[in-house]
């Protein structure tokens, strides 16, 4: 039996991550992980005429990249797992097109990395799939365009607003293999307090973070300190601050300094215009994929839990009054045996 | 191995269909399977102050009725897995809420019915779950409004267009009780040959239905009499005849009487004003959920295969020039011992 509690996942195999590829562009190449990605752009439109073909293009170079990193023709992927934000998720679909895999369309805002990496781990540990590829992107441009207002307008924005990392983050998770194991996964409830405010997702999202956190913990028995880290997706600087205190209020023993969450990693938030931090479906995939599982691979952590967390709301939903339903769904990263002894394949 | 072949999932310990939900707009109230379904609505509002909200309602309705058939409280769910036609598929996202239970959002377009029955499927089959919830929903009114016109602008559409079901169906799979069993999933690949009008999806679609029929046999080693029925989701009139010609030239030796379409067995295309037929996401979930799996009770039919065809568009996509992007995902559905015997529970 895999599941473990309520709602976790505990894979008896874990599957590998075998590779990963990770894609940005200039806002986060000027960040301070920029050199932790495997592809900088200097501009945001990427050799392409819209932004929607942009998006596209940055998630069809980490496919690529990744695949290139586990010399993995891309006719031996069984499946590809991925979702965005765009309506209809259509840079996965496009993308999924080009790729040629067996596609599973999945959408978590920006919780479908983590998502993604859940269901592909699923597949790969109970035998339904060898070579998964789990994947993810947003932009800037796009983003704003259809949540918010162009780019182009140059409308502004309150300093709780979050500020959508331009990316594409993917892994390729195999049954054997070099490189870090995937040892759990947990299942997000939709949690919704009641805020309104699509300038403030961080605030909304902060207690779907903190109801899967303990969800995971209880379900499989461990304590906060069993991880090295534990990071959130992208709750920023207004959220990731509510997470700690409401897990506080809960009884929950976090040591802060192994509490992170990636859009405060991913820019100089003091520094860029970035308002509260970063945020978008990239965001958390290309600081997992790129930062984290590289500090794993040095031996500097061990075991982290990745809590992606997603604002599923809609243009239409919030311009309907509705509240903004949030999810967040925990992976447990882990060293795998070679790694620890540190004679891991880059 | 659950895998088998290239892209089919073959459950070793067949999952079991032990509770369906069934909700219906007015149109499929005249429709010729207006008997088969729960619950019929006499009016598209359903008491709703908004469309959004009306095809929400459906969901919860179809959740309500399929827990209330299983006798099982919600809180016993440890997944639901769904999706839906709206940007963020918020349809989904908001009954999740109200539902509670862990929520992994999919994205398939009218081919979500199957993905999401395929993938609560491999959760239960490989043990990662033992009551898990499949659902989707569409609306007419929803439809319109984002994909094309609103309907009270009563703009025209030509004959090859589909007419959007108002509906919600929903399963609920377990790992032991009566009821048919999923015997095996085949993913799609995304197919597209070019077509860009969104006025003619059933010929858009009828490549991706031919390509994962044609993958099914091949990993199954099954020819097309195994099943009883192959039922693809909403090609409807136009892409249907096309479905049945493509499988024809490739050799493929199809009883034409024993390949149906949802689109075209859900309404009386002649006389009711459908255009080609149905779609959206509810066509093949209420169809299946609803007509097919009573025949399959009654003992009329024993292996059906259902294969929903999803056309992967975004408004924004073809106003951008782009081709259809489809797909289409299989679940072969069976008879259990107990309902060959006919001993079943409704």
């Amino acid at each position: 039996m895999i599941l473990q509690g309520k709602r976790t996942w505990v894979y008896p195999k874990p599957p590998v991550i075998i590779a990963t590829g990770t894609v940005v562009g200039p806002d986060e190449g000027q960040g301070p992980l920029a050199s932790e990605f495997d592809l900088v752009h200097p501009d945001l439109e990427i050799g392409q005429p819209s932004w929607e073909k942009s998006e596209r293009a940055l998630l069809e170079q980490a496919s690529d990249i990744a695949l290139q990193h586990a010399k993995l023709s891309k006719d031996k992927l069984n499946f590809f797992v991925g979702g965005d934000l765009m309506n209809q998720i259509i840079s996965n679909s496009f993308a999924a097109r080009t790729l040629g895999a067996p596609y599973i369309g999945v959408f978590g805002a920006c919780s479908t990395s983590m998502e993604s990496l859940a269901i592909a781990s699923l597949i790969v540990s109970s035998g339904a799939g060898e070579y998964v590829m789990a994947g993810t992107c947003s932009h800037n441009c796009t983003a704003e365009k259809q949540f918010r207002y162009p780019t182009e307008y140059g409308s502004q924005k309150p300093p709780t607003a979050q500020y959508t990392v331009t990316g594409a983050g993917t892994s390729i998770v195999a049954r054997e293999g070099q490189g870090p194991v995937i040892t759990a996964a947990t299942i997000g409830k939709i949690m919704d307090l009641g805020i309104k405010d699509p300038f403030n997702m961080g605030a909304a999202m902060a207690p779907a973070a903190v109801d899967t956190i303990q969800g995971h913990l209880q379900d499989t028995g461990r304590e906060p300190g069993y991880y090295d880290l534990i990071v959130t997706g992208d709750l920023a600087g207004v959220g990731h601050p509510i997470a700690s205190e409401m897990l506080r209020r809960n009884g929950v023993q976090m040591d802060q300094t192994k509490f992170l969450d990636c859009g405060l990693m991913i820019y100089d938030v003091e520094n860029q215009k970035v308002q509260a931090g970063g945020s978008g479906c990239a965001c958390s995939a290309v600081v997992t994929y790129g930062h984290l599982l590289k500090r794993i691979h040095k031996g500097e952590l061990r075991r982290i839990l990745v809590v992606a967390t997603g604002a599923l709301l809609s243009p239409l939903s919030y311009q309907q009054g509705e509240t903004i339903p949030c999810v967040a769904h925990a992976v447990a990263i882990e060293a795998s045996n070679s790694e620890k002894q540190g004679d891991a394949a880059p």
